[in-house]
C-alpha cells in the first residue's frame, strides 16, 4: 500500500448540515457542502478521536484551531510533502504542544511522507489511531526525531517560541551566507502556533524581545487566544495587551477576530510577508468548537471529551457521528492539491537552482550539504591549540577562549554567543571576519543574546535544528535559569553545545548568589548529555575535540573563572584521556596497586596533584585520577574503569568544589568525599579556599585517614 | 561607641567645587556647598572606596543612583532606622543585586540599627572597609539574614522584581487581613531598584504582568535605564520600547530623563503615590556617573575603577581626592533628619495605633504577632487526617490535597497556588472562606500565578518574606523553570513550600517532555532545602507534619499522578517515621538481620512491599525500607542510619523511577539501583512501568541476584 492509498483509507463523506463556518460556537444550522470545511472538520474530527481512543489528550485547541492550521497549510506553507527535510521549506512550529494531534492530522492529510522510508506515511491513520500508546509515532506531545515533520520537540510552554526564533535567525544567516543575486536559496519563513500559556511564560518574552530587536521578518507567531486556562478564565491571572506588548518589542500585530474567519486570517499572512519585522496574529478562537458542552471552558483542554460529547460536536459539524477516524474521499486530495503541488514545485525549482549553484559555487555548496547533514567540516580541529606546562597557569576560561576560537575558524558554522556575559566567559569570537549577528548583519557569527539566559537556551536549539552548530554561555550558575532548554537538547539529541564558566566558589567575591554548588550534578543528570570539567588549559582542548566531535548529544563545557596550573604533560599522563571521562593522571609507583586515589575534576586537579607530590615524597603509591566527565567515563568498558578506579583500592578521597552528592559512586561508601555541603560565601578565593576546605592539607589528612582506614584490605585484596 | 557616633567618625567637609548636580557627567564647573549634594556624592564615594579596596565589585551603577536613592530614602520611604522589621515599613528591594554598596551606604548613612544588637549598626563603616571579605556584615550582593536592612538576596537578576510583586501581594493581604476602618496597620509601598538586565529577564516580565493583572498600587519599580551591558551598549541585544511594555502590562510608567534631576523624580514618586496600578519609574543615567574616562562605558560596571580614576571621579564631584571613606559631618545627621525623623514617628504612631489595636481586637492582634515572628499557629495541625488501608489507594496529590486543606483551615496566613494548574496539583483550597485572591479581593487564600512558574517561586518567597506562608505548585517537570527562586529560598533560610504533582514517568502518556527524571535529584542537590516524596495517604499527611513544621528551610512535597495503594498500617510500621527521612517499613524476621534490603520512595514503595511478600512468603528475610526524605535521613544520628540499613547488609535494590545518580550512598557500590537511565515515553502507565523495568518481577530478580551476590558476607558479617 502506497502512501496516498494509505492516506486515502476510509469512506464516503459526510452528510453535511451542521456547524455555522465562521462567528462564535456552531448552532445546527444547516451547511452546504464545501471541501474546505470538511477539511477543517476532518481535522478536528481526527483529533477528537484520537484522544477519544486513547483516553488520554487534548482535543480543545485542535478543534479551534484547524481552520487556522488548515488555511496557513493548504494555502500558504512551502512545504514538500515527498521531502519534509526541504531546506528551504517553511517551518510549523507548535510551541503549544499538547494540540499535538492537530499536527499529527496535518501531517497525515498533507500526504507526509516518511524521512526514513518514503513508501510511508509520516503519519497513517494507524498510527494516529496508537496516540499516546508505546512507540507510538503519534506521541502525546511531539517529538523530533521520532515522527517526520515535527520541527522541534513541544510541550513543555515557551520553548517553541524560543525555538523560533532560533530558526528564523539560521535562515536569515543561511540567506547571508549561501545567497547570491542569483540564488535565493534561503529565504523560509516560520510559522509558530501559540497559546496563552507561551505568552504568560518569560522564556517567549524574552523569545520575543530578541526577534524584535533583530528584526526577523521571517518570523510568524500565531497566537491562539482562546482566554481559557487550566484554572479556568485567563481574567484569573492574564490582563496583558499582548497585541500593545509585541509593538512594544517591534513587532508587527495582526488581529483576527474570529478563528473560522479564514479569509480574514489568509490577509493577516499576507500582512505578515510584507512585513520588515516579526508578525504576531491574535486569532480569537473557542476551545473545543463544536462540543456543545464543553467548548468555550476548560474542560475542553486536556481531556478526553467524551463519547457522548464527541457525538455532539460531530452533529454540531454536520459529521456522521458513528464514524470514527473518518477521512472523507476528496478531503487529502484537495489538502495535497494545495500545500503537495504547491511545495513540489518550489521545491522541484530550488532543485535546479541549487545544481546550478553547485556548479558555480562548488565548494559553498559542498559547504552547505555537509551542513545540512550534520556532518563536520574537514579539519575542524586541526588549529586546536597546545599548551606549555606553566605552574601559574590560566583560567579554563582563557584557555577555553583560545580553545572555542581554533575549533570555529575551521567550523565556519559554528556561531554562538553569551547571556551578555562574553567578556566573562570569554567565548567571543575574535578572528577576522567572525562579527556580530545583528539585524543589519546576519551574517555574523557573534550572537547577543542579553541577559535572558532562558530564550538563549532555546534559541540555540533552533539554531542547531537548523543545521548550524551553536553555543549559548553564561556563568554556571545561571545554568539554572536555562535548564528547560538544556533538557530539551538531549531529549532531541541535537548537538547544542552549552559553555558555563566561573563554575565554583573559586569565582570569589560576587558570594553565594553566584556560586553555583549543585548545578554541576544538575548537569551530569540529565540524560544524554555530556558534562566535561577540564583541569587545565590542555584538559580544556581535548574537551572541545570531544564537544566538537558529538554530532547526537548536547554537551556542557564547565570552566573556572580562576587560573589553575597547565600541568606538565612529559611528567604526567597525556590530557587526551579526556575522551574516555577519565584516565590516571599520576601514579607514584605504575605497575602495582597504589595506595590510595586521588580523583579530582577541574581545578581540583591540581590540587590532587601537589598533594599527591607530598604522599610521593613519603613513599606513598598515590594516583592521581583525573575525571572531566562522568558520562564518558560510564560509556568505558569494565576493564577500563577497572583499570582507573581498580575494585581492589578501596581508599579513596574525591576533591570536587561541588555538590558531594553522587560522588560515592566512585569513591565508595568507605570513600571520602570532600564537596561542598552547604552554599558558598563572598569573599576572596584563598579564603573560601580555607573556609571550605579544599587545601591540601585537608586533601593529604583524608588521603593519609583513608590509607589508615583500607590499607590492610587494600592490600590483601590485592594479593 | 554607639551606634550615632561611628556613623559619625570621619572628618571634615570636603571641598566643593567640581560637579554639576543634573544633565550629563560633570564637568569640573564650580558648585555650590549643598548638603544633598553631598550626602549623594557620600554614598557614591563611599561605594567606589569600598569597591576600590576589596579590588572587587560593581561601581558603575551606585555612581549612577546616588542621587536617586537618597531621594527616596531620605525624601519618602517610611522606614524607621531604629527598627528594620517594623511590619508597615515600606520595602525597599535592589534587584539589581550586584549594586550592593549603594544599599551598604544607604543602611550607613539612614544609621540603621542591627536587628540582633541595636547597639550597633546594621552597617558600620568598618563592615564597608571589609566590603566583600570573609564574614563581612557586606558581602558581594546583599544577603538576607546577614545585614539587617536587607530584605531579599539579590543579585540573580529579576529575582528581586518577583520577590518585590510578592511583597506587594502581602501588603494587600495583610491590609485585607487586619485593617480595620479605624486602623489602617498596614498600608506600606514596595520600591525596587532594577537595571537592563531585570527588563530583560523572563521572570521579571511574569513578575510584571501578574503585578498589573493584579493592580498592585503599592508597588513602585525604578528602572536604572544607562543603555549599557557587559557586552556594551544596550543596542546590541536590547530595543524593547520599555514604557510601551509596562503600559501594556497595565502599569503606570513614568520617566525621569537624568537621574541627578531629583525633583523630576520625587514628581514621579508623587504620581506613583496617586496610581491605582504598579507604577515603573524609568530613570535614565549614566553608569559610572563622574569617572571621567569610565563613565557610560561597560567598564564602570563591574570593576574596580582603578587608583587614578577613583581620584579623578572624585575630583569631578569636588571631593578631596586623598580622602577614602570619608562620610562628611552633617551628613548622616541631613540623611537620618529625613528618613530617621519620619520614621521613628511613623513607627510611634503606629505602635499606638497597634496597642488600641490589640485592645479591640486581641485574637487579631495575637494572630498577626505570631505571623510576624515566623511562629506556627496553635493547633495548626489538628485536622491532619489519617486513612485507612485500601489496596486501590488514591493518588499522593489526591491525598495531597487533603492534607493541604486540613493545614491550612488551621494556618490562617497560609496562601499559595499554582502556576494555572490547581485542578491538576490539588493545591486549590477549598474550605468556606478561602476564596481567590484578585484585584479587588486581596484577601482570597488561592492565588493564580498564570503559566509563569518562575515568577510563582519567586513571587512566593517574596510572601514567605513578608511572614505568610505560602506554597507553590506545578508540575515536577516544571520545577525546572522555577529553580533559581526554589535555589534562593534555600540559600535565604525561608520556609516557603513548593508542591510537585506528576513526579515519574508514572504520569503516563504526556511523554518524555513532561516526565521528570532528574528533578528530582535536582531538588535533594539544593543545600539546605528539605524534599520529600511520600509514599502513601498516611506518608502525605507525615510529610505535611514536617513541612508544616520548618521555620528555617524550604521544602519540596513531590507527589503522584497515579493512584497508589494505602497501606495497612497495622500490618506495616506507622507512617510517623517520615519526619525521619527513612524508616523500617516492614522486616520479615524483626530482630533478625534481613538477608536483603529493599529501599523505595514515593510510588515504588508499594512496589517493594509487594515483592517483599512474595520474598516472605518464600521464607527470605526481607526488609522494606521507606525512604521519603534524603535530607532527614542525613539528619539523623549514624546509629538510627544504621538501625535502619545495618552497614552489615551489602544486599540492597533501592527502587525509585527517577535517576538513579546519588542512590550508591544507599545501596552502596555493589548493591542494585533500580532506576531511570533515560527519558521516559509516551504511552499508558503500565506499558511504561514494563517498558522501564518496574515492575515485581524485575525488582524481585534483582532482590534475588543481590542475595545470591551478598549472602555470605552478609550472615558472616552478621555473626
Amino acid at each position: 500500500m502506497d502512501a496516498q492509498s494509505q492516506a486515502r483509507e476510509s469512506s464516503p463523506p459526510p452528510q453535511p448540515g451542521g456547524a455555522a463556518q465562521s462567528g462564535g460556537p456552531p448552532s445546527s444550522q444547516a451547511r452546504p457542502l464545501d471541501i474546505d470545511q470538511l477539511c477543517i472538520d476532518t481535522i478536528r474530527t481526527l483529533s477528537i478521536d484520537a484522544v477519544q481512543k486513547a483516553n488520554s489528550g487534548h482535543p480543545g485547541a485542535p478543534m479551534a484551531l484547524a481552520p487556522v492550521a488548515y488555511t496557513l497549510w493548504r494555502d500558504v506553507l512551502r512545504y514538500d510533502p515527498d521531502d519534509a527535510h526541504w531546506p528551504n521549506r517553511d517551518r510549523f512550529v507548535l510551541s503549544n504542544g499538547h494540540a499535538s494531534m492537530l499536527l499529527y492530522s496535518l501531517l497525515h492529510l498533507a500526504g507526509v511522507k516518511d524521512a526514513k522510508d518514503k513508501r510511508r506515511l509520516a503519519v497513517t491513520l494507524d498510527d494516529i489511531k496508537a496516540f499516546r500508546q508505546v512507540d507510538s509515532k503519534c506521541p502525546g506531545h511531539p517529538e523530533y526525531g521520532i515522527t517526520t515533520g515535527v520541527e522541534t520537540t513541544t510541550g513543555p510552554l515557551g520553548q517553541g517560541c524560543g525555538n523560533s526564533v532560533g530558526l528564523a535567525m539560521a535562515g536569515k544567516w543561511l540567506a547571508a551566507h549561501f545567497n547570491t543575486p542569483d540564488a535565493t536559496l534561503f529565504d523560509y519563513d516560520v510559522y509558530t502556533f501559540c497559546g496563552d500559556g507561551d505568552m504568560m511564560e518569560g522564556v517567549a518574552s524574552e523569545a520575543a524581545s530578541v526577534a524584535g530587536h533583530l528584526m526577523l521578518g521571517n518570523l510568524c507567531w500565531i497566537y491562539d487566544s482562546n482566554r481559557i486556562t487550566i484554572e479556568g478564565h485567563t481574567d484569573l491571572a492574564f490582563s496583558d495587551n499582548v497585541a500593545a506588548r509585541f509593538l512594544a518589542y517591534g513587532w508587527n500585530v495582526e488581529r483576527v477576530g474570529d478563528a473560522n474567519d479564514t479569509g480574514r486570517f489568509a490577509e493577516a499572512l499576507k500582512a505578515f510577508k510584507g512585513a520588515e519585522v516579526p508578525t504576531l496574529i491574535i486569532v480569537d478562537s473557542v476551545i473545543g468548537y463544536g462540543a456543545p458542552h464543553k467548548q468555550d471552558t476548560a474542560s475542553a483542554h486536556g481531556e478526553a471529551l467524551g463519547e457522548e460529547e464527541v457525538r455532539l460536536a460531530k452533529r454540531a459539524y454536520g459529521w456522521p457521528e458513528d464514524a470514527h477516524f473518518l477521512v472523507p474521499d476528496g478531503v487529502p486530495e484537495h489538502f495535497q492539491a494545495g500545500v503537495g503541488a504547491r511545495g513540489r514545485a518550489l521545491k522541484a525549482e530550488w532543485d535546479i537552482l541549487f545544481k546550478t549553484y553547485a556548479e558555480k559555487h562548488p565548494d559553498q555548496a559542498e559547504t552547505l550539504e555537509r551542513l545540512l547533514k550534520g556532518e563536520l567540516p574537514v579539519g575542524w580541529d586541526k588549529d586546536l591549540p597546545s599548551f606549555p606546562a606553566d605552574a601559574k597557569g590560566v583560567a579554563t576560561r582563557e584557555s577555553g577562549a583560545k580553545a572555542i576560537n581554533a575549533v570555529a575558524r575551521n567550523y565556519p558554522w559554528m556561531v554562538g554567543g553569551a547571556a551578555d556575559l562574553s567578556p566573562s566567559t570569554k567565548t567571543n569570537l575574535t578572528f577576522d571576519g567572525a562579527g556580530s549577528f545583528e539585524a543589519e548583519k546576519y551574517g555574523g557569527r557573534n550572537l547577543h543574546f542579553g541577559i535572558r539566559e532562558h530564550a538563549m537556551g532555546s534559541i540555540c536549539n533552533g539554531l542547531t535544528l537548523s543545521g548550524l552548530r551553536a553555543y549559548g554561555s553564561t556563568f554556571l550558575i545561571f545554568s539554572d535559569y536555562m535548564k528547560p532548554p538544556m533538557r530539551l537538547s538531549a531529549l532531541m539529541e541535537i548537538p547544542a553545545i552549552w559553555v558555563f564558566t566561573h563554575d565554583s566558589i573559586g569565582l570569589g567575591e560576587d558570594g553565594p548568589t553566584h556560586q553555583p554548588v549543585e548545578q554541576l550534578l544538575s548537569l551530569r543528570s540529565v540524560p544524554g548529555m555530556i558534562t566535561l570539567r577540564p583541569a587545565d588549559a590542555n584538559e580544556v582542548v581535548e574537551a572541545w575535540r570531544v564537544i566538537g566531535g558529538l554530532r547526537h548529544q548536547p554537551a556542557s563545557l564547565v570552566l573556572t573563572r580562576q587560573a589553575v596550573p597547565t600541568l606538565d604533560r612529559a611528567v604526567y599522563a597525556p590530557a587526551s584521556g579526556v575522551a574516555k571521562g577519565a584516565y590516571v593522571l599520576a601514579d607514584a609507583k605504575p605497575g602495582s596497586t597504589p595506595e590510595v586515589i586521588l580523583i579530582g575534576t577541574g581545578s581540583e586537579v591540581s590540587l590532587c596533584v601537589e598533594v599527591f607530590e607530598t604522599l610521593k615524597a613519603d613513599g606513598v603509591a598515590a594516583r592521581v585520577v583525573s575525571m572531566p566527565s562522568w558520562e564518558l567515563f560510564e560509556q568505558q568498558d569494565q576493564a577500563y574503569r577497572d583499570s582507573v578506579l581498580p575494585p581492589a583500592v578501596k581508599a579513596r578521597v574525591s576533591v570536587e568544589m561541588a555538590s558531594a552528592m553522587g560522588w560515592d559512586r566512585y569513591t565508595g561508601a568507605d570513600g571520602a568525599v570532600i564537596g561542598m555541603h552547604s552554599f558558598g560565601s563572598s569573599a576572596p578565593i584563598k579564603d573560601l579556599m580555607k573556609k571550605f576546605g579544599f587545601s591540601p592539607d585537608k586533601v593529604l589528612a583524608a588521603a593519609r585517614d583513608q590509607i589508615k582506614k583500607h590499607g590492610s584490605k587494600a592490600t590483601e585484596s590485592a594479593k
